[in-house]
């Protein structure tokens, strides 16, 4: 491993300074005038158009092991934020990187960057913007995303009677961190085991159908903290409430396998998997669900004008949730 | 002080939900549709502008002392950002922040959105996102401002015989951190000692200069690093270099009478003040001199052809500058 000293425009330039550049028309986005190297970067959003921005930060040891390996660090953090994106039904278009390092280290960057550059090739979206300091290991990232004006997909807007769907299956990402022993060299684990750590190290942000709802959702959110936790956002900033149906939750089978009967209150309080969750007038769910992108679409639940959450099973009887945990009984 | 647990949405709404919120106009401002609360803000910038953004890190132990205040915190990390707007000639107008604190102190909260509020009040910016999170004390803020298509400061555009100016005066920030002891609780300190930690602590970004050097300057930067190495940036860019006036360089008297014959070089060498480095074409000069904005600045030297950075005395005598540091001799 090699270490040299911290200059942050040597590093910037030497890692980063090609991501999400992929050719000269890309480069030339007249969307983004002006990237990195100067006092600020510039985006100018088409006509019609406005941005959507979001920040999240990752601290060693508090929001992911210190095992993680660095492309998997790289990589989980721009997915996180790309996930909110998703959430509004946002096209993204760049990012910018406040990177804090105890030392730095060509090979540990080398890998950072490779996690990095492996999403933001896949959205074409470009690095812009960044600072790297000496200190513990900390990420930052701020993602900007494209929606046409009026069109994001925001918090407040559940009707009630809108079908709550929830994209893919949910829990897998969480039962990787509470549940097993976290392992970070994926090759080494057995399927079941590593299925849900890929699921946990590479959450894949929702981005074609987050921008598949406009138009058509009421409200959308991206489930980082919980199904219940995060359904509640939009249930208090819409002024409703929501019946789940219990046998209507989307667990994958490798999470029954791995975890038994704790695998339904991981999913409805586990965040990690970047899935979406959102509220659709059922007038639309026909027309909807012809597309490939609502393949893994479930509904769960309805919107409800009596406030709080309950769960419905099957026998038809209800109790309420707590938004902040599920006890099975 | 008053303890109680991280929780990140608690924090934000109770402390910082009303920075940059000064009545109801500004809150329903067409520019920030959407602010704080939901998976992302949205921006819209005015027909014919774009958005200038610039991110930010500071870290505990690095980039401020231990012993810092909380108001003091907050007041320079958002003077810090601003500054690059002001560089780019930009209007700040919101701004994000991803705060990391090793616990969650009520009063310590209170104190640094003080500060915050203090900058954010003045130039009627709006705090539209952000991410709370337990770890090492780290402040992160990116700042967007606006800027007419087309006119933003960039650091390439300098030519050949181009007045290089400056404003304010340099090096007192500097001699706070690197001459003087710090002393962090100004009120005690002497006269002297208080306008130089006053600068420290305290810049003021130069959002007016910048946006009245629109369409006038060829080139600009913060200074932030020391005038020769930013200035360097602008050369090294515009593919220029620099002749610079020994006895115009701008040291404030406060600062010559707490380290006399340092002050030269600390002035040359010194970031930490946040002044204005631009270049200027001559014919513009006296007709930005009426301005009171103008007041302060000084005309330092020229854009050369020749490449590199040169000290000429005022025997007429030049020497070759290293944009990394200045010896007196």
């Amino acid at each position: 491993m090699t270490n040299c000293s911290i200059d942050e425009f040597g590093l910037i330039s030497r890692f980063f300074g090609n991501v999400g550049e992929f050719d000269e028309s890309s480069f030339d986005s007249p969307v983004i005038p002006l990237g990195i190297g100067d006092d600020c970067a510039i985006l100018r959003p088409p006509p019609d158009h406005e941005i959507c921005l979001s920040i999240d930060t990752l601290v060693c040891g508090v929001h992911f092991p210190e095992s993680i390996t660095p492309y998997h660090l790289g990589y989980r953090s721009l997915a996180v934020s790309l996930s909110d994106l998703a959430a509004m039904g946002a096209l993204p278009v760049a990012f910018t990187l406040a990177l804090t390092l105890p030392e730095s280290n060509v090979k540990w960057l080398a890998d950072f960057s490779r996690g990095l550059s492996q999403l933001a090739n896949q959205y074409q979206i470009r690095l812009v913007g960044g600072d790297t300091t000496k200190g513990p290991l900390t990420v930052s990232i701020q993602v900007h995303g494209l929606v046409p004006v009026d069109q994001a997909l925001k918090r407040s807007g559940a009707q009630v009677g809108d079908l709550i769907c929830v994209s893919g299956s949910l829990g897998a990402a969480g039962a990787a961190l509470s549940v097993l022993h976290l392992e970070p060299e994926i090759d080494s684990a057995s399927a079941g085991v590593r299925h849900l750590l890929e699921h946990y190290f590479r959450p894949q942000p929702k981005i074609e159908l987050g921008c598949l709802l406009r138009g058509y959702a009421t409200a959308a959110i991206d489930i980082s903290d919980g199904l219940l936790a995060d359904f509640n956002h939009i249930a208090e900033s819409s002024k409703v409430g929501g019946v789940f149906y219990e046998e209507k939750i989307p667990c994958s089978d490798m999470l029954r396998s791995e975890v038994g009967s704790e695998s339904l209150s991981i999913a409805l309080t586990a965040g990690d998997d970047y899935e979406l969750c959102f509220c659709l007038p059922e007038c639309h769910y026909e027309q909807l669900k012809q597309n490939e992108l609502f393949r893994t679409v479930s509904i769960i639940g309805v919107v409800s004008s009596e406030l709080g959450l309950k769960m419905r099973h099957k026998d038809g009887s209800e109790r309420i949730l707590n938004p902040k945990g599920y006890t099975h009984f």
